[in-house]
């Protein structure tokens, strides 16, 4: 069985109860939902994390190496301040994608840089929902064309 | 019948030819195929049009207004120093997503920036080709959640 | 017989359709002909030009060298990204009024610095279609003032 | 009766006599009186005042509050300095047109800035004497499109 | 009954201890002290949470939203560093008064910017001890003017 | 018989009509009236000046030293330019409070470093009136723990 | 008789009184005696000007073109801040030096650069008292060496 | 044969017409004529074109691909503004010699950076017409260094 | 008996299986087995202690204090965003030397900066293993100096 | 007989040992026996000097004042960093073209901006010992057209 | 005997010859002349040293502790980019004045710093060959002020 | 016999008389007995070499070329200014580790960038004359490592 990892920083636990008009209205639970049924067709499990604490998403990120054939990463406010978390994502060699639920890049200038983004993948920016589907997608084909896709 | 836009900025003409190391080994027809391939299935037709000439672009933009569900955009160079597509995204009502084949946060720094994202619905970086096909879809659930894909 | 050229940069040409609150509800025809309707009494007549494309912009400055007595000149976004047309101005000898519809200075900072002012005369900002009446009478003024309204 | 206020800051009472070069050979009187000349065919009235202190730009600006229709300003070098006068503009409702002789934009960098204008109605610069008559125009002309031009 | 929370963030704990020339000889407990005996004679109780992570302070901040009539915060170095904790107080919606015992604007210019001010309601610097009763007093006072004060 | 000054800068004369969504209805002399009532219980007399004029305000900083035990000081728009106002305060010995009625870390970002600040004892931000009534109880109770509460 | 102006701006009326370790402990009116006893020999008069009014500098200066052979200034914080002052330096033909008291290169570095010395003969600083007599010095041998020195 | 491309940017048609204390009095057929005899004793032929559009550029850049040993390109203002350009040249493997007639580092500050620089094999400044010979003479020498001057 | 502490920020437990190039193949048992060596003949007793979290690592600071006679530091990526961890280190006062394994100055920008080095003893960069052994030595050494060494 | 100097500044003593991927094998004598081979037909003779010592690249540069036609100088190391040099070619009147041997565009930011150019007539980069060969006819021709080659 | 020594870097052994416009026409003999003349009646010898080397002013700084009264200094170019003549000056415990001939602050902005004044006692700018006999006559008064004029 | 060289830089000779608060009372002799004492064992002689000249310590790196294991290097000054010692550090293939005596990150922030960094082995800051004893080492350790320690 292969597998995806979902990872969530900082506040996304309130995600559909906090600032609905920024963040939308579906719960963490439903994303990972969504996700699931997007990748179970192509035999993937999904895993799921989150964490206030940017030492938890570290340790998480150690942990996945070479578990997960990728992980979608959302960063939160992290994205933006910490440079431990971009180490970790060079350390292990895992494929991340970065997703952010709202466009970043309409909001405050700090938001616009990502410490993040220059080691991973890639990055899906203000799709929504939508967002961390792709994102799940583009890591089965990824491993796909790598001939990762039939591990067990 | 429903339709989408694909819109290639400056020298994706080359694309297949150029800095393959960079930009991948498919040309603009191959991409152009496979988006056509993955909205088919959704009723989508798919026009596409590549200018190295800003105006052309532009130009292209407003007469896409109320004709296209979305645009699926790689602006390439003209990402970071173009206001006057900012401009004209601005004025027409059409989704836009901003699609970049390579991961531009890992090279240099004036390609960090990006002039049209704060006014494209979201945008999809590093992920070659498969970023387009992304964005084809995201454009295509947007209409359908938004009840525009009964068009005719 | 005395003349005028009204030129206007990218994305004018949706003027009165696109974004009302920023821009006004007058056409570009409209303004054209409240132009002309103001300097006719002084015997001028009015050209005017609107590109998406810099590059036509700039020819239309060459050619416009000598044949007119000024021209009001709205470039739109290219105000803050084209050192070309700057380059162009310097090189007629035609006065040149620059001219925008909104106070630029209200909005985003990008919009704030102009690299085409200081090649100008002056400059009118967020006078709405009032600006171009006011840069027509400022030019058959400065015109008349040189001793150039007898041209014939 | 309608009513203007010329409303000029430091240094400006020198006009004329100081650096002619860049400001021209006409007083502050001769500029009130072109502006009243200008006004009067349209029922208004001149007030005029000036002064090096920008506390007492501040009163002036308080005390014109529903006194008068419009006020043309040329803050001067407050222009570049003064939040103050920027908050007394805020404060009251009455429409500012701010003025500059010369065209600022070829001077200095430190005056290619305005604190004011991000709260006027918009920005005239670069035509000498003419700015302040093209201001006078352009404010009795909004009081007229919002139906405050029958007073009494 | 009402409630406030008084949150601290890293090397809090030490409050009496270190470098007592900047911040004052009083401990942490006494600092609650004195603001519970302040806030006693209005009916309230006071709870308080020292952290050096910044993944618990956030937890805390999740738990407090709807628990607490206001939070009293003391981010201390997270203040210039924590956009997590911004985003925190963003998500909840419980009135937040930053603190600081020291006056943070005489001290290294990195101290000057505060990310968490501009989602607070407010902010009381240099004060020392006395700082936290008037945060409080305040929070009491917000309280009763909403009509917040008789809860049960 | 114990005196506290209050002290405000430029436009808060117009306190209560202008802008209220930002600065409250409150006008100068209920703020006034409010302090006077808070510190008279303690046996401190309240003076009052506010100004639109830089010079007038370091006139009275002057006089006010050793005439009483310290400012409550709101300096408007001279907390971001003015150099010469810090001096002064640094010049004189007494206390002096930096009150602010707005958040002023949510609005403009001119507006959020203080020249002021770095020479007060201490700010308070974005409590409104209330924080004019705090910084007096804050200057009572520094009077007091100096042994400087009785004065005669 | 020939004639010097000594100006000297905001807080500087305090001298000898306020941080006599920055700036030593002569007053005003002793430093005017010693510029009076340096040039008298010369056959000059000294008059003396101080204002914490920016507004009230500019009129002095002002008023002193024609009158005075040279103006030894000491803008104060006035030198870091007053585009306005500088104009008005601009404006008059009188010869300036700028002096300051203490090394302003020692101290923040907001003092290090002045909007006023690119408009002056030049600038002395640092060298407490001595900087207002060496200045008076050199605008006395100035007025000399252009033939001023015999003025009736 | 062999070939070389003279490519001119923006406003280069009007030269010897324009501001010639700048570029001098040399028209861009004299250029093209000096260069072509610098050439062909070294049996090249000579291809030259100019145009205001940056697309126009970048098109003939790409048609020049494999056509030509060497590119002589005077960008104009596009050297500070065109990524596009940028990208052009390294999609082509033909070298490419920067050049400019005027010493842009005495100019203003903007025309220091060349964005088109860091891609070209050199740069010449400031040596009039020489410039273009000097990067022609280089050019023959190159494809001679390489091999490729006996081409066909 | 005396004692040392190597305390190890984020990553460094991958030291040995991550990026090897950058880091060496050591991990860090063999870092600090080759430390207690080191130190061993001067009586010295060694704890280390590794952790992701930025809080874990202000704990274990807060707790050393006066236990240990000195900490070798690496903050890892904590180096260049941690105000919380160089408060920590102010706090106690023991003393600290920053130690990174790989020569910080070659790689991005943002790790020439660090936040903890200035409330350090010292700083060793760029010696791989061997810059812990010599801080230790150092440390060892300083105890020495100021009579540190015959503790119990 | 007319005269060049060859002026070349830090490090390039090593050229043709050291980085050769960087600087070629060429040592300097190659280059300027290339350089004399180049201007003898021309009736020139040509001098060289290299210094480590920004002192004696000045003193050289004094010494040359009049008895050559030109320099042709790679400032090396101290083009980014040396203002003394720049005053001393503003101090000579001979022309001087800047010249280096690798494109310096392509490297470190530091190595973008050149003191020297200028005060130089132009500038010459990237083209390797070409273009000191290309410099030294570039003076020569220069030298021509003012009449300068027959001195004698 | 009492001793000041004049030093004079980069350049200024041109003086008289060199931008005569910018720097006079007086050479440093005349300087050193002028200097002696001055300070002859209070019985001071003047020695004198300029080089165009960094290394040399320093070794003369170093050499001249505790053997003369004082330095007037002109670094020249130096003055901004020189850290370690800054260090010297720092070292050695004799005043310095550092005098500039032209008024920096009127021309490049990379002359409006120094680097050397923050450890000097003063500086004197734009007053020509004056500027140094008024540096000479400041220090000797500062010598005499802390009875240091009577030597021997 | 394998050798060190101990290169110092600007000042530095006057170490153990100049500001020994900063840089302790050691002299440079006596580092270097140190030095001497700490390597002999190893087999090591030591050489040293001290100069306020930048060119001087350029031309003993250059003829430190394969003559010794190592350089110990303090640049003083010349770190933050010279990338002219940089290039000879690049140039030259011996290693060598930058020490400084005080901890430069407390200092002026000038004193925190090092252009010298990026191209030594490694960096030992802070830790007095034992700084110069544990490069030693270091370099000792890394020729043993490298197979370099039986020269002879």
């Amino acid at each position: 069985m292969m597998r995806l990892l979902i990872l969530n920083g900082p506040n996304l636990n309130l995600l559909g109860q906090r600032e609905t008009d920024v963040y939308g209205t579906a719960s963490l639970d439903e994303i990972v939902a969504q996700v699931k049924e997007t990748v179970q067709p192509f035999g993937y499990e999904v895993e799921d994390f989150q964490s206030n604490h940017e030492g938890e998403l570290i340790d998480r990120l150690h942990v996945s190496k070479g578990k997960v054939e990728g992980i979608i990463f959302n960063p939160a406010a992290y994205t933006h301040t910490s440079i431990a978390i971009r180490d970790a994502i060079s350390a292990i060699e895992t494929p991340v994608i970065e997703v952010h639920l709202s466009n970043v890049h309409k909001r405050e200038a700090f938001r616009h840089q990502s410490l993040i983004a220059p080691v991973c993948e890639g990055q899906i920016v203000g799709l929504g929902i939508q967002g961390y589907r792709l994102a799940a997608l583009a890591l089965v084909e990824k491993a796909k064309s790598e001939g990762r896709n039939n591990h067990v």
